[in-house]
């Protein structure tokens, strides 16, 4: 710690400010809705002014762009942490789903963010959301070429594995009644079939 | 036509005149986005005043909803005539992939509406946004329930194919250059082999 900042009244270092900030300003999405939140929600919940939310955290566009993209990390690292926990490709499939379906049971607020329901957004805001959905399906498909190669077919399995999981979500939040572990065999089950094929033994 | 009507300055009846301010609203919402759309624009737009569309559509909520459930009714009425213009299922499979990316082809803005990027909505709206999304879901379970059953795996099942086939399309906006018709074989191989230890001869 540097000794002006020792003298002076006592602060956070920059990034664990940020992270707190991050963390008020995902609360707020996650409560009230992107459309409902404003830069002086933020503010006001954070304790501090509109000019250094903007200067923080950007126009509201990049503050909920940049707590999207830090939740999404945060899935992404425990998906392929217990990926690579297994071997086997169909255990690292199944595995994959679990942690996916586990971030819902422990994170429901931070997996609502993602990939609860939503309205149309556009411009700028809108292509970085699609691209940041676009790191996550490209994740898959770097676990699964480990196992299957390269190619278009492999690319498109892992959209079409992504975009199954995260429905099979929405429907396990209406049916919290049904085991993880029942969801995650029926989606195993059914997905492996379609790659089992471009696997190579 | 009423002698009252006749008598009056022209006016359109009052259906059509509820669809030509959707149309407003949806082209509102499509172009600048949810958070950004007011009703006092869509007021402007349609050259009436704010009063009388809250009178006809409600707020923006509601407005918002009753856009995306007339877009969603659309899609669906195509992906179903498109299914049972066929009669084998794996045929019904391909043809109703092929109409929800034939959808995305010709009617770009209203899927995007539906499955375009967006941010997390919460309350009421988001609570009618999941249930409009379940309906489609159920419409695919019931197409598929009429080859395989009906149960859990095949509703299940109909989750999964859902969001398979609402990814690939984001995927297919990004790679407009590949053919539809390979997308679409390609989804129906990988998904078919999950479905067809379900199907009835």
């Amino acid at each position: 710690m540097s000794a002006s900042s020792t003298a002076s009244r006592r602060r956070l270092p920059g990034a664990e400010r940020a992270e707190q900030l991050l963390d008020t300003a995902e609360a707020l999405f996650a409560d009230q809705g992107y459309a409902d939140t404003s830069v002086e929600d933020i503010a006001r919940a954070a304790g501090i002014t509109r000019p250094i939310v903007y200067q923080r955290l950007g126009n509201k566009e990049a503050a909920y762009l940049a707590v999207v993209e830090r939740v999404r990390r945060d899935l992404e690292e425990r998906v392929v942490a217990a990926a690579l926990s297994q071997t086997d490709p169909r255990e690292q499939l199944a595995a994959g789903i679990d942690a996916f379906l586990g971030y819902l049971e422990h994170q429901p607020r931070r997996w609502t963010l993602l990939y609860g329901s939503s309205t149309v957004t556009v411009g700028e805001l809108g292509e970085r959301l699609t691209d940041a959905r676009f790191t996550t399906v490209e994740m898959i498909r770097a676990l699964l070429a480990s196992h299957a190669g390269e190619g278009p077919e492999i690319e498109a399995f892992a959209h079409l594995v992504s975009g199954a999981v995260e429905q099979l979500g929405r429907w396990w939040r209406r049916h919290p009644e049904e085991p993880r572990e029942v969801l995650v065999q029926r989606a195993v089950q059914m997905l492996w079939s379609g790659l089992a094929p471009h696997v190579r033994v």
